[in-house]
């Protein structure tokens, strides 16, 4: 479809493949600072070159995968993958071999490979898809997971060998009060979430990662989220969530290195072994029927949610991160935190003492037929068993804030601990 | 639904419509400099609360609406608006009033509304939806726009007696070739285009001017960009589309004001006179066909497109703003840009010496049911009669990249002028 037949690229035409890498080395020019648990430490190094990406650069190698505790970046790209009907074990082996590659280059603002071309050739096309070649690093973490199908499909299939390595606590969730899941939002036997500080960095991690699986897995949902409603880290000012009130206020925080290890990581005495030091991820997709939310008074919407809307203080009183007292109760003896407020029903005290890691997102999916805009939470929490989640979410089953919600999208995968450099995250599940 | 009735905010509880009014305004605690002209000038303070946001703000009222010749912000939510069935000639002039005033003050980092309840009662709902408390300006600007159907429905009705105020330039737009429209994203009443440094400071804005005209007018459709795909200003980098090349390299640029005047704004001799000082907006929602695409080697991506990937200098030699040679041939004669190369069709030399100024954005909308990213570029471009788009667009007919395009949505809007502080962006059009 050209004029003229295409030129290969010769090394002296100046717009060789090094000249495309060179372009991501300047990107990548910032500091990283240790880490040996992926996502603790990172170089923020002033002069991003352009956009509102940063120079923050994680690890992708160490004990944990980077993207956990990692202070939430602002912007998220999360997919989900199917492995492609008849793929071998081998296959599923060396794609997360490739990934793994992949996202340690990444996540460091290089280009996804070192040759500009998919197999070193010139009349091959560019390795890396291009639109970050010149953005800095931007905080990128790439976190992957395993869904139960990928263990046992839901007919009972064991395509790769794996049913006898499934965790126990892997299963897939029950279903809650008001759920309304679409399947073509659910599951999967992959998952990968890119959060970075600018989208363009986040979207061309699962653009490049989803290439890579041509042929072995396909995308089968996918989920950009623009702003993040959790804090994991105390150097983290609280965002607010499309409710317009502050969220994560009580989140589990990387400052909290006890809890973090009580509540998210799987123990030894946990396991199964390979699972150690990993976690489990729950993703639900909250539809916010915000054009009804938004014809509530403030006095009603603090009392369904249980704080102020300005400061965020809990109803009991105090400032932002005064604890929440569940027994006060206003002059008239009236608890200040209403029965079915929301901080009271997802409160430790009355789930058992159990935290939960939050890093979710707000959504806005364009809109409805009825002129309604499709937003919303994408809920991600971490924790060292999916039974914690269920037990959190049961107890909003009286939640007020109900009624203006709608769960839509559900899964659940196992993350498995980090890897050292030169292995692949595949590694421990498939050894 | 809540166990206590809820307590109406008094002026005593701390948690008053004052409170959180003072929370915006710490947000908005930048400088405003100067600044006729909308979009002319506007300061950059450090120091912002949280997030991407910024402290940059952007006069609202002046000669020109903003978001034209402004910088292009980084993040879009724009969103296309139909009047409701048997609105009133005064709930349109009604609306474009409410509009204007929430604009205004949305742009200046406040909030919605000055006194915390949509009719000044506690019993009624907050007047501001909240998740932008607390925010910075983040650049935001809000532009607003009247499509063919405000003046006559293609059934050739004149709900608002406007049939002879429609200037004769804004016709919808004829058919491309290539075209594939989706109705349900095309066309519309009214259009609201907000770009700000934030995303949660755009969608805000749509959100909250959806809400405003509820019972007036309704979102028929939206699309939130994630990475503008424009300069604008000589100030900014050139950013790269979903192609992974460098876009917008030979945009008209704010610095360039007798080529704006000739170019974007509508003279008093084009006319009307109400469209003095306005101009014209055509949104296009461009699907890019990324996993083709990603299979075309890297010359013949270049060659397609007519520049480098890396450096995003023209075939014909030099770095990114070299001059275009359309003329230069290699060693062997054939031409250095191909016949069909979209440099060479979207040039002014082919086009009569037309020049567009684009502020596009990149989007992903999840994927489709094969596994595709729902992704490319939301095409935006203002110029002074949308017959210069016109005549572009048919010289692309020929782009060798169109076999990796397909024209999704397609609108065109007149965009009045800017208008002075206690007026209306109806004014002009309703006088």
């Amino acid at each position: 479809m050209t004029a003229s037949p295409p030129t290969p690229p010769g090394p002296d035409d100046g717009i060789s493949r090094r000249g495309l890498l060179g372009l991501a080395a300047v990107g990548g020019a910032g500091l990283v600072v240790g880490g040996a648990a992926g996502g603790a430490l990172a170089a923020s190094v002033a002069g991003a070159a352009s956009g509102s990406g940063s120079t923050t650069r994680y690890d992708f190698y160490g004990g944990h995968q980077a993207g956990i505790t990692t202070p939430a970046q602002d912007r998220l790209h999360f997919a989900a993958f199917d492995l492609a009907d008849g793929a071998t074990r081998d296959e599923l082996a060396s794609l997360l071999a490739d990934w793994t590659d992949a996202a340690a280059r990444m996540t460091q603002g290089l280009e996804v490979g070192e040759t500009g071309a998919v197999d070193g050739s010139p009349y091959a096309p560019p390795e890396d898809t291009g639109e970050a070649l010149g953005l800095p690093p931007s905080g990128l973490t790439i976190t992957f997971g395993f869904g139960p199908t990928l263990f046992e499909t839901a007919e009972g299939v064991d395509r790769f060998g794996l049913a006898d390595r499934r965790p126990p606590a892997l299963e897939p969730l029950p279903r809650f009060t008001g759920d309304a899941l679409d399947p073509a939002r659910s599951g999967g036997d992959l998952c990968v979430q890119a959060c970075a500080d600018d989208p363009q960095v986040a979207v061309h991690a699962i653009r490049n990662l989803s290439r890579i699986a041509f042929g072995r897995a396909s995308l089968r949902w996918s989920q950009l989220g623009f702003g993040r409603t959790s804090s994991t880290s105390t150097s983290q000012v609280t965002p607010r969530n499309l409710f317009g009130f502050k969220d994560g206020t009580a989140n589990l925080k990387a400052e909290e290195p006890a809890e973090v290890a009580e509540h998210v990581w799987v123990s030894s005495e946990q396991g199964p072994d390979w699972m150690v030091g990993g976690s489990y991820l729950v993703a639900r997709r909250i539809r916010m029927i915000i054009e009804s939310w938004d014809r509530v008074q403030l006095a009603e919407q603090e009392d369904l949610v249980g704080r102020t809307k300005g400061e965020g203080g809990p109803l009991s009183g105090g400032t932002e991160f005064a604890p929440i007292d569940l027994d006060a109760t206003d002059a008239d003896g009236t608890p200040a935190i209403a029965a079915d407020a929301h901080v009271r029903l997802a409160h430790p005290d009355v789930n058992g003492g159990i935290r939960l890691l939050r890093r979710g997102y707000n959504f806005v999916d364009g809109n409805d037929e009825l002129g309604r805009l499709d937003a919303g939470l994408f809920f991600l929490s971490f924790q060292n068993d999916p039974a914690r989640f269920v037990t959190v979410q049961r107890s909003l089953a009286r939640d007020g804030l109900n009624e203006y919600l709608r769960h839509v999208g559900s899964a659940v995968f196992a993350i498995p601990a980090g890897v050292p450099e030169g292995g692949s995250i595949g590694d421990a599940l498939l050894a």
